[in-house]
């Protein structure tokens, strides 16, 4: 992840974009991506939703609004200094006391 | 990564919440936290959005929901069986082709 | 519907909060409250969801975030000078050549 | 308003839209229209956002984005039985309440 990371930098360095990737617009992006992740499944029913991967087009809209999440998340992540997956690690660990194991 | 998503994968199965996690309802959930993310600069000025994690309060909130995207992000992943590594890469590829990098 | 503009105007001129209301962070602002509207139905079955407002703790988590999404939609076409009626019934007739009725 | 959630109504009965117009989709409608406005808006910086409707190709997209999100506002609002007009209506008197008027 850290390599995409700094693909991702590189990629916005060589073409001047760093002065619209501020956190506050990388929010906005990360949120407008998520929607249109969204919007593939907003009129399916959830046994249609489940075989989404099955047709061809669907499947590539999905892995490209998934990369697009991720891309805003890491290059926000970059932008305020935080570690995504230690801070995902501290939160599963605050969740493992919050909602205990049932026996 | 993956180590976290197994073990997003056992939190969710020891508490019965698989049912819950189709790909329609972590898609929805994910747009919903990035919206929480967003929720924290929406009235910030750029200046104080690029100041966000000087204040700890603010910052311990920024950590959490990046957490949040991230673990719904992993868990649609996970639901629909696609490798958000590769599909970033691969995206870094297209774009590549698509915005050229200026000379 | 132009009472009410006219009201949250005159609300927010009050408290001196007419800087933060940018078309930007008023359009960040809808997103974010129709993200929290969202969140009500996220891991409800369908018909969990058909029956929403029969539970008066959820109906009036409805209510108030129809309101608040409403709310930053009047605020934000008051910003940019939009009329949300006329802008509605003109979608309409472009909606009625683009898809037509069904003999 | 009601003139325009009735032809909304008679569209999508006459197109036998009504199954998928079910409150949850709806309001996954509405997130993911509200995100499309925000779009419009995300790389724009503040004076760059506030000018937004000077250019005629913008001033489109805003109007058409508005009418997305109120189509499936009152569409959601159709759908569970909620006045929009009402509800806003009693949440500003709760924050006139909760916000009191600066002396």
């Amino acid at each position: 992840m850290d390599a995409l990371s700094r693909r991702l930098t590189d990629f916005a360095a060589a073409r001047r974009w760093q002065p619209f990737h501020t956190p506050k617009n990388l929010a906005a992006a990360l949120s407008v991506e998520a929607g249109e992740l969204l919007e593939i499944f907003q009129w399916l029913t959830p046994e249609q939703a489940d075989a989404v991967m099955e047709d061809p087009g669907s499947a590539h809209r999905v892995r490209d609004e998934v990369a697009d999440v991720l891309a805003y998340l890491l290059q926000f992540c970059t932008s305020v200094g935080v570690d995504p997956l230690a801070a995902l690690s501290e939160k599963i660990d605050r969740n493992e006391l919050r909602f205990p194991r049932p026996s």
